[in-house]
């Protein structure tokens, strides 16, 4: 189990979906930082469930409580702690041990890792619930990047064969970013959210889930940040990305779109602008040699349907180690994309706060 | 610069493109593994460049000189160096000081974050030539794991608009996989082959590059390698791949193609086969919850056309910070993919090492 | 801060000494284990202050709240979170800022580094109190390692100049490591436990405080652990060791007893003994090369006097930036032997478990 | 085997006594540094064997090569890897395969920690020859820390029972630095020097070795550096200093002295001293609750005797696992204290260079 990442910020996360409280320590974070607790709680509040009906109706309020580094309102430089209490945890929802494993997800894979001893219950730490501690990581360091200029966003890209438009390269007017974040699901289309809708409530009315893509952007960032050859600025976002429970394929830039072009198109034309080095495209998504180059992150990523659905499956009985079928009860995300936003935006936020502190350590 | 990969296996490569020697230390490998010297070699040979038409004329026979770790032809436990002479660097090729940055290279961002000190010669640290020794490291990796069970294979999925068939879930015989290893752009269709051949040399005709897609996979691996949440095997994996220069994209099973299934497909059923707990399909890539479930992993990486084109192209002169022209003139790979492929067999294979290792921490 | 310890056991500790709880996270511990309660909460008991009157009159029951990773009593392989909830701090104590820097104490260097946003009261994240934590993490290795045939003894070995016999080399019954585990002030000798702890009451008396030397024994250790070059036995103990507040040398064996022996004094001769390769005498402590050679591991820790003392000290004024007096009034501890005691061996549990799971992960 | 250290500069070093070469690598130094050549050539031959006759006669000229990481005389910010090959290893001179262990060395727990695989010739990972390429990386922080203003010392404390005068607080005049560096056993005190080469010629006629202590001493630090709770200052160093090969003690200013001690003697008290804040003394040795308080830093280092003595000894035979006796030729150390000198300053370089960084990273 690794539950830390990091070697500047180094973040810790614990808990299970069902346990008492799910928490983060973060260690390395800078002192004398006021913490915008408005914006904290908007962020907790973007990924937590039972927001709309697009999600579980499951109620958390998922208010943090500050065990450490924090005085007066200000981070101290030691380390942060929060624990998040589970109040409507529900044990008995799930009977005395895992047998029947649900396709798509740990029970199985977890089950082997940790010898039959894990804490199985709605889904252990493999939860989405692990993502409430990400979200108030993320949060932080997007404070404090804000304080840098850096501003994140992010909406539903894609849902099934339903598109939004991409997200601009030029930063977009504050009111757009505050508008995605105010929606249940974030997009900057109307009419592709009102789809988007109609399409997870006619899954969740056949029992069934559906997948899509998130686009999550960085504006603002300077060039230099991103240590290759093996901390790519690529490597550590994707590393971070494909921690989110559900993440199955993760782009830059044009992502897979580079499989099709010649590199005369490809390649983003550099131009002085305002005498400032940039890009006449961001094909590129920001990034050149895994280092930033100062234009706009870009980053998409496929979000799998919710593996949690209604109707009958096949599956084994681990208990018996035979064939089984299986119904899965209980209450879950017809669709992950709306709570995959803010949490892909917070794991960006946090890729970037670990690779500012690694430049910040680059003394000369 | 994180030259260094691992916590288990700890992997440190060094070099730059047109410096003396690129090189290797691998920290915690296995004692008593005898290396086959054969494998080796065909390995290093397969990502060497001068080997056909695809791929660039300057010629290097990257044979290893092993500095310490091995004895008597035997893994020590000891730190494994390895160091490959550069015999055909060209410093006089590049002039004296970057200053027409290469659209679509790290000549910017380099030139920012090493304060313009950076060894920027031929690419410097962020040559493709960096991937020899990793090309290396992942020999004798792989090579350990082979005695374990674990097979590897790679082939061009696409390039540009042409499609080779996926690889086979099931175990493919020992023939193709030799053939696909000998082959200079390997293709399960000998068709697909000489179609994606034809397009290269067109390109290279037109002084442009092609882009593609790479499909890797390993086969024969236990269930329960992995360390959610922040090592799931896809953290891991997407983390080396995108260490890769030139890979913008990475997707694991069904990838990008996850965002429009719903659940009901998407979900591979559990089944009983042979007494093993397996999985009718396999559309999640080997990887449940993000811990290998023992079925075969299957990645896709987008490898971009090579921004290296003789064609006349817009950029910056970073000397006197104005807009300029460029002409790139000198020996380069019409397309990545002939040489991505065994660098994508090696990172997975150290990926999944340093894995297994983590998994044999696990006591009990 | 590095609130940090381990790679294949990574150990995150949080809190401050008048914050709400101090609490850790330890990722990567074995599945399985079941929890001795009451081992547990003996060891909690030895650190805990106010137990005698040998130490600071503050009570705390120091019970610790399992958020994570425990399942029906046993470890479930999942990070294991506990926090400890402070029920007598009393910020109201300290006043509104650190001001007059206490002599031998980190107020003006945490003022320093934390930019003057450090949580200062009572020493803040520098406080003794850190180590509950600590002790509740050892507690756990310690039984974890008990499975395995290991135990730990710890005492004071001298106060002054009042010296306790040296530990023996082998195991001693349970009895005897009963009966220190249950002293305040852990001797062998029952004349110097009296002479010691009229010692600390004299100097408590004066309003001053005393040192001494904590010696260190773990038995029944296997041969092979250790990973030189970098990570011997000595480096990582030594490195927990002096993460101990109020710990200013460390020595193995006969430790600085070395300095005046010569080559053929010194050198343990191998013998066998029972089929086992043995040493005859243990002047190395357990470990040669830095890797254990099954011998007993003993380890002596100089502690300083306890900084703070009600005597009227020379100091400066951190607001004013000027010479200043101080003198400190609250509950302190005149010797920290006692507690540091089972904090010696909690650290010394926790090397070995790292140390432990390292070799785990040498695979063949 | 861990051959890596560091997070924020990451060191790695390969190589066995008898292979055929040793090496290192740096990640993470700072870029445009022009490297001082002669002052690595003084560091490097200091360390180097035959320079006097109190050192082993086997002759290295030690002079590096460096793959990477440089260009024109400057550091580049790329990894920097440097190798120092073997000229006159002698692995005829050590037979084929371990067997009797020698006493004192790591020959026997080499052997179970490699399973019987491990390049034992002349000590392999474990021969004072790896201290090399740790002068070199040593070196190397060394000149970027004097840029900073820091300067480094060393000199033989003792050697049996023959005291040198200790290291003073003040920084002293640059000769005497100069004359420490160039004896072959450093001492403040002539009559000491010759005192102690007498002892060490006496000890090695008869076949027989001595130990000693080495005081190492660090001018110039700013306060802030050290990251406790785990990475102190003196965590860092001790762990650093326990790598070196004999050592088995380390005290921190007054180290085991502050067992004896009252309160109101150890501490250090405060005083403004041109606008400055320091300590009227110095017990500390410069650090105050594990951050340096801009007072010298002082760690005396117990060398234990070489253990490679002439003289016969009781071992066992690795082979028929029995008892067996043991005369041990070839050339050896009749003290390591010379050679330790330059290796613990280079460690303390290292240690510093590395919370140097660390406190850079601490972003505002």
């Amino acid at each position: 189990m690794s539950s830390c990442f990091g070697q500047y910020l180094k973040i810790t996360i614990f808990g299970q979906s069902h346990g008492p409280a799910v928490g983060v320590t973060l260690d390395g974070f800078p002192a004398g930082m006021e913490i915008d607790e408005e914006n904290l709680a908007l962020q907790m509040a973007r990924r937590a469930p039972g927001r709309s009906d697009l999600t579980t109706p499951r109620r958390e309020s998922d208010t943090p409580e500050f065990l450490s580094g924090v005085l007066n309102g200000r981070t101290t430089g030691q380390p942060i702690t929060a624990v998040i209490r589970s109040e409507h945890q529900r044990p008995a929802d799930y009977g005395d041990g895992v047998d029947l494993a649900r396709p798509g997800h740990a029970d199985y894979t977890g089950h082997v890792r940790y010898f039959g001893f894990e804490d199985w219950r709605g889904g252990g730490s493999f939860s989405g619930r692990l993502t409430a501690p990400v979200v108030l990581a993320g949060a932080l360091c997007g404070q404090w990047l804000a304080g840098q200029g850096v501003t994140f966003a992010s909406h539903a890209l894609s849902l099934g064969e339903i598109a939004d438009a991409p997200l601009p390269d030029e930063y977009p007017d504050a009111e757009t970013l505050a508008r995605l974040r105010a929606m249940p699901l974030p997009t900057l289309s109307e009419a592709a959210a009102e789809r988007m809708r109609e399409a997870i409530l006619a899954a969740k009315a056949e029992g069934d889930s559906v997948g899509g893509t998130v686009e999550v952007a960085a504006y603002g960032l300077p060039a230099g940040l991103g240590a290759p050859f093996f901390d790519s600025m690529e490597s550590v976002l994707s590393h971070l990305f494909f921690s989110i429970p559900g993440i199955k394929a993760v782009g830059f830039g044009d992502g897979f779109g580079f499989s099709a072009l010649r590199g005369s198109e490809a390649n983003d034309p550099f131009r002085m602008r305002d005498g400032r080095v940039t890009t006449a495209t961001n094909r590129a998504g920001g990034v050149n040699g895994g280092i930033t180059n100062g234009m706009t992150i870009r980053a998409t990523l496929a979000v799998r349907p919710t593996p949690s659905i209604a109707k009958r499956q096949q599956t084994v009985s681990l208990r018996r180690m035979e064939d089984a079928e299986l119904e899965i009860r209980g209450r879950h995300d017809p669709c992950l994309l709306p709570r995959v936003c803010p949490v892909a935006e917070a794991m960006c936020a946090i890729g970037l706060m670990e690779m500012w502190k690694e430049r910040a350590a680059c003394v000369r």
